[in-house]
């Protein structure tokens, strides 16, 4: 997720769903392209992504272990990203994201496209431990894939 | 190695050697100190490196297979650079660079510090095919370690 909130050594708490309808009104929100790639991945959970906006273009390290991460992002140029982008070849995807307002967080809804078409995810990230666990989902929300491999970036942009 | 030499998709062409000894006068040599760093590597050959000399700071993705390879760096500024560097703990090395001219080919000597102090490793990139069948070793290479993973420089920074 974008780094708006992090614990120290920055560390991420976050929660993940799988969605089972789109909400009302859903095409009003905030919403733009991602189009990202891997350059490296461990199976461990480190990775290295670069990622396109309609806004900004950059290289974000992250390691992904169960629910806590440690997430380095920095902004490129558009000549960096061009020159590292070619290395992500077969090892990308695109998605459009909505950021809906909910109670006192915001949620990333995921539309993914191309290959994964019709695949659907909800991020939300907490500005702390509390407010995670007080989190009441909407009804839209599906089962919870918090953690959970099938539906990382990583293997849907490498599968 | 630096990028000066590249065949078609940034391939490298290069070859790795052990040293007995130290050459006559290698202190004259031009020379810098490296540090390096490995945000993620995959066991097939990709990685993303950060390297910090005198004069720049640096990010690499290779694709490092046998005696070919695919190499793509970006200058970083010390800003991005900073942001990043944290993410590599414990899979750092420090070594000198003597650059060494010899032949038609610039010999790139390499003396590990730290706790690889004592390994002194000679890399040669080649411009052409042709130059790289041609080349004749000095007296003070030893054996060849071209394509090994045991002297790989990710391999020595995660051990």
């Amino acid at each position: 997720m974008g780094g708006r909130n992090r614990t120290r050594n920055n560390r991420e708490i976050e929660r993940k769903f799988l969605v089972k309808w789109l909400p009302d009104n859903f095409k009003r929100s905030r919403h733009f392209i991602i189009e990202q790639g891997y350059l490296a991945t461990e199976p461990t959970g480190r990775q290295v992504r670069l990622r396109k906006t309609n806004k900004s273009v950059s290289l974000t390290f992250k390691v992904a272990r169960s629910s806590h991460r440690e997430e380095r992002e920095i902004k490129l140029s558009q000549n960096q990203f061009a020159a590292l982008w070619p290395g992500t070849v077969g090892r990308r995807l695109r998605k459009a994201r909505y950021e809906i307002p909910w109670q006192d967080v915001l949620i990333e809804l995921d539309i993914y496209r191309g290959r994964h078409a019709g695949l659907l995810v909800a991020e939300v990230e907490f500005p702390n431990r509390a407010s995670c666990r007080r989190f009441k989902p909407p009804s839209w929300f599906g089962r919870e894939v918090t953690g959970g491999k099938r539906y990382s970036n990583v293997r849907l942009a490498l599968e």
